[in-house]
């Protein structure tokens, strides 16, 4: 958690902000140190739903098969064959970019340490649904949301709260995790209550955290240009045959992105960008290089990268948008000043905010949002509909 | 203003509501018959920008015309040339569409209406900057936005605010009038003191007006389906090139969506689709039509349409959405209910929150918003960086 990562030609490390945050959180009575204090036999388990990203570069080569076989993510021809052929070739690539920043992705411990802090508020909060304990479901690597599930029924919880940690909702990412649990019960109900919290653009704690986060990072900048930045809000794209069969995720990353600029009370321009196309096909657009690329052309030279689909540092973050773009591309094109605002990793308000989602949701009493049992108008999944049939039936 | 609009097999008229509307504001002193009681040399005048609608089967070629001259909306391969004759061929369908909602476009009742009513609310709560008067600009149909300059110039206003009457911002809408201000005054600093509302996607008016008419259409529902009902926004869709060249357009409407949902409590499942598709190009999808066939195959069979992106009624929502997809394709389809919500039209919410805004945005002394000075990263119109430019310089 101490790596260091270059930007803007100068070295910063996530984990100063991360022990100072662990002083703003002693200060109120809660402690990393408690993370594992939570009761053996929790009452409420906080099912954390992530792909997940490798520990060591060991992991990438499996990591990538799992990626490359799952149709909710991508279809293939003949995919059983070609998806592992694919992860073969490009595991030593994407293993050389996970020794560029530390050796593996630092997901599974901000997760963790997320979790750990959220349930340590939600015990104080809402002490009648608690002891709440942590758990993680990712989707490629250790721990895997089907181990997991098997995990907390072998605890003796007694309900299940599902919960993506992808703020806004793509039937490739929450999508694929919770095709992945409805798999693993095929059909059948459960014997633990189950429910689902699959999408929080909106998210008070989220929007303070961006904009806190935003606000900060602008203040680093030289006075004399910071009137003059361009604030890149960086989401992971999607294939346009997705988005035009109905995905709702770009619609959500839009409110997202409004609200913060409406909390930074609309202080400067900004865009919407997407970043990690892969492939000839076409993707949500602009892409975030060549946003920067167009920027600078039309004299913009001061830049502030915004991670807006992203709730940790993985290799998108520290990889992507730290070493290719805002260090090389940004040297390439001779951008004036270039930095990246962190995710929310620790954030207080953001860690509050997801206690807060939590306990408003166990009040509800709703199995998930009226929202996500709606399949997508042109769905070509056959799993998306039993997923959402399986869901319903749950209510 | 009295014109039957078929819809959902039942006879609808507008003009029913703006009459209860009407006793609503003369209950708060307001009165629609106050219209043309502005001070005939008013301090500062509301310049309502939007594209326009002819009045009459006679105005629709030159519509048209103007239309497809504008390079701000599309380019044509030898446009001066080419883009007439479109329209001349195009006429005789569209004059029909418009004989089909009663013979021409409301928009100038409707955007006269607003007008009046948001600027007496504006010499009230804003006395300082009053009298108030609005005044018209649209781009293909009289009162042109270039003959209202010069209207205003001659009636003595001390300053006039652009408003554009769309709340979420495209180049080809917004930027199109935005760029024929500029053009009149090529490069020039006008000796009246000019400003800018160019977006207001979050409006709170806005976002309320959205939430009560949804929610009071549908109550509209039989109970025993209004559970069942999908709502479709409905927003006028724009070619994937514009988008990709960084558009914000896209990103603004999300986030209206997702406001008015959540001020909806998320009481019902949506989808943002995109209506007005014009040729083989790719524009923003799913479009409306198609979503409406996705679901029914995938058995929904009540809907509810809101137009999200206008904010008075015109032929996209009297002609498209009603008779096209409402009623058309709806008994195509065999959908059991299908209705649409009224625009803002003059919704109370909607003018107070039009009169609000106006009030702050002069308190504010801004020129216009951040954002509008920033081009687009792969802008390729010249005319827009004059605009910012001008505009720029006007601060």
């Amino acid at each position: 958690m101490l790596r260091k990562i270059k930007l803007n030609g100068l070295f910063k490390e996530p984990g100063q902000s991360s022990r100072l945050l662990d002083s703003v959180f002693k200060s109120k009575g809660l402690s990393i140190n408690q993370l594992s204090n939570n009761s053996s036999s929790p009452s409420t388990a906080i099912f954390m739903l992530n792909m997940g990203g490798p520990k060591d570069s060991k992991e990438v080569e499996p990591f990538l098969t799992r990626l490359f076989l799952d149709r909710d993510i991508m279809t293939l021809p003949m995919q059983d064959k070609l998806g592992p052929w694919i992860a073969k070739r490009r595991a030593p690539k994407v293993a050389e970019k996970y020794n560029q920043i530390g050796g593996g992705s630092p997901i599974k411990d901000w997760t963790d340490k997320q979790g750990s802090l959220m349930t340590q508020i939600l015990d104080k909060i809402s002490p009648e649904t608690g002891p709440h304990k942590h758990y993680i479901g990712f989707r490629y690597t250790a721990p895997l949301t089907e181990d997991t599930i098997m995990q907390m029924e072998n605890d003796g919880v007694k309900r299940i709260v599902a919960f993506s940690q992808y703020p806004q909702y793509s039937c490739s990412t929450s999508g694929s995790s919770l095709n992945a649990i409805a798999k693993y019960f095929a059909g059948k109900t459960p014997s633990i209550k189950w429910s689902f919290i699959d999408r929080w653009p909106l998210n008070s704690g989220l929007i303070e955290a961006f904009r806190d986060l935003t606000n900060k990072e602008l203040q680093k900048f030289p006075e004399s240009v910071r009137d003059d930045v361009v604030i890149l809000f960086s989401a992971h794209a999607l294939p346009m045959s997705a988005v035009n069969r109905g995905d709702p995720y770009p619609t959500e990353v839009g409110a997202t992105v409004i609200k913060v600029m409406e909390a930074l009370n609309w202080s400067h321009p900004y865009r919407l960008v997407w970043q990690s196309k892969v492939g000839p096909a076409a993707w949500l657009s602009p892409q975030t290089d060549e946003a920067m690329e167009g920027f600078v052309k039309r004299g913009r030279k001061n830049f502030l990268i915004v991670p807006i689909s992203f709730v940790n540092e993985h290799i998108e973050t520290l990889h992507e948008l730290d070493i290719e773009y805002a260090h090389e591309l940004g040297e390439k094109l001779k951008v004036e000043n270039i930095r990246r605002a962190p995710a929310p990793n620790d954030h207080p308000a953001f860690i509050k905010g997801m206690a807060d989602l939590v306990k408003s949701h166990l009040i509800s009493g709703q199995t998930c949002s009226r929202q996500l049992l709606l399949r997508c108008p042109l769905c070509t999944n056959p799993a998306c509909s039993q997923t959402k049939s399986w869901i319903g039936s749950l209510s």
